[in-house]
């Protein structure tokens, strides 16, 4: 049975008070895969003017904040550190996001490191859609959890390069 | 160049002052991959107990709401209509997740289809997280465009079902 | 059939497109009852130090903004005017609460002009709360509406003094 | 006099850095009223189509996290626990809304309560109003409260059924 | 008087509803004065690694869209442009910050562009607070607005160089 | 080197998690510049009818509460307390606004205050711009902060009366 819900079905924010806060990790990733000439500008750009991994970068970290607003029953949680990383892949013309998020809490930040990965990477087809409007992404996975009950967790297979 | 970023090289949100209001649609597409016996005990749910597609829904609806908030240089926008289906896809033991939105604007709605995509997407991961951690967010797409000065546009290949 | 859902049951932000913008108004109102000797102590304060009301009036004012972020299928509106009134009632020992809303828009203000309502009543609650727990807030409802398709609108029995 | 203003009048949020972090909980209740045969509707689609109480949930679970933002002097809190329950009473052609509310904190989670009570009942209104414009949302109020320094409360009557 | 009060002295969002939409346009400047050593730092990030203004660029543009989140009695605004310049001035040991904000709207965008300049200084303090702590932030004002009925305005002397 | 980029130049919300909570506390202060009839006009409405100063200080509280959102790189925190206090000084026909905040908590809250300060000077320009567009905000700056790591601070020289 899904613990969101309770037994009469309905949907709730779960009751984590009895957990203790225990130091917490995620680290999520994915990408957004386009055109050969769109990575080019974004990596000109990187290293010059028109800064789209830095934008991008900034509104992921933001977006980690906001994902109790976002997310119906996730608890709301401070964070104490998140740490964004954006790799443009030229042999997949793709632009990578790694999202670490931390804190002390009595969940984890799984969610918060996933939602910072969605808005990085929406915030890159923003920006770029006016040229490549058939931007896809993809591959938006959790890839290591650290704290907690469940302990340690590792995805098997690795995507990412 | 991209248009997000001043002659020299600094971001800002375009001046779309002397565009026109016209009639704006967008519809975007994604999906989230998971385990068979997960995508079975989602489907059980909507039509019972447990509705995570219900949850969902109406987060990618909300979601669609903040687009601005969240998408640094994206105008703030009123939208007129945000309709979104989740349909699960044995097959592919997959939820697909399509957006559709309209407004009448300045400016197209093409990101508020995929806010509303990929908080809809994140939701049913955080919904189904302790039974399946290692689901993932794929294939998140615009698949059509009309209004505005580019006019109509349409993904050529299609992904979903 | 209720017009926020489909006709396969799902939840939507109901198509406002074809509507013309038009000139809304909404009055909605409410009060929160109370113990006699907590509406001394606001009375006393509306007229020399520690304001409940002029804090509950401004709570309203920003909630009538934050509307559309609350209500899930909620049309995100610009308005044009708020104007909160909130009258001691020592008959009832009770504070009344009116709320009226204006806009230029597709759809109505009911909505922001009842949520201006529970925020201006819940603040009245929140700055009270330490003298006088059981406070209860009722007879929130729509007064009068007018503009759009279903043109005017008047509740028959007044409540309100 | 008001804890909420300082000795000369000025509203403040209050501090409560010397009080230790314990176990809060807050129960909240309110009822809408409305025609049989809008309720009859909404009960209809609890059980099949159109699911009116599960998006009032789910707005009452979000507008919890939101109190702080709405509450002027109401401190920001983490929340533990949110649960919401929606009973349609047809004696009284009512659904009554009953929430609870959790936390480890400094304060009392009172407001989120309440809070979360409002908002589930104004999302009703909101999906109901096409066919029921005159529905009252009344006796929103506090039924029970523990932890913190003031202990245990409970309102002495019940209204809810 | 104040037009933000009733003639009875209460606050309430001013009724715009009878004024046209024009275009609207406001500059607004001030300046955050630091130790010269901080300057040269935040001048080698703009050319390299760290950069400092265009973390607060993107955080005055992400500001002028929450300006009616954050200012009581502001009317809520779509936004059709915001651009924001960020100069460093060694003769001044500070740096300067101009936003420019338009819309097509019935109120001006004064604030908004106040706003952006006050969270665009806001976030340099925050980013060099821990190598100077003593940074001020000074001759925050409005340089030029036009459009509405009070039509073309412009400060008679300047301040930035 | 600036704390808020890594290594590589990249912006992050700096790690936190390894430092303890303890008691911080923080005080702000600016002031926003008029001409005499506009104060007067202000400190005549704080005895009675049309309190800005009244506006002004719950926007900034209101506004401490919003910094995290506003400011990118600053840690989500909870506050305990939030006072502000805002003083006419006809000599220099100014209001002078203090803001003190407090938490208990890994980061400072220099940032809470001096955002509460620019929010309530805002407000105060919101509500008398109509008839003094040329109002002046400066000396903004930190006063004093206490707890963390770096200990005791104190600004030096003193500009507020």
């Amino acid at each position: 049975m899904l613990t969101h819900f309770t037994p009469g079905g309905e949907a709730h924010m779960v009751d984590v008070g009895a957990k203790p806060e225990t130091a917490r990790r995620a680290l999520a990733e994915g990408r957004i895969q386009m055109q050969l000439a769109t990575l080019t500008l974004i990596e000109q750009g990187a290293h010059a003017k028109g800064d789209v991994l830095g934008v991008a970068r900034l509104a992921g970290i933001m977006g980690a904040k906001r994902t109790a607003d976002l997310i119906p029953l996730c608890h709301p949680l401070s964070l104490t550190r998140v740490e964004i990383e954006l790799t443009p892949v030229a042999d997949e013309s793709s632009v990578w996001c790694r999202a670490t998020v931390e804190t002390q809490g009595r969940t984890g930040v799984e969610m918060e490191a996933l939602c910072a990965v969605q808005i990085s990477l929406l915030t890159i087809y923003d920006m770029c859609k006016a040229i490549d409007r058939g931007m896809r992404i993809s591959d938006v996975q959790l890839v290591e959890k650290a704290g907690g009950r469940s302990g340690h967790w590792r995805r098997e297979t690795q995507d990412a390069p």
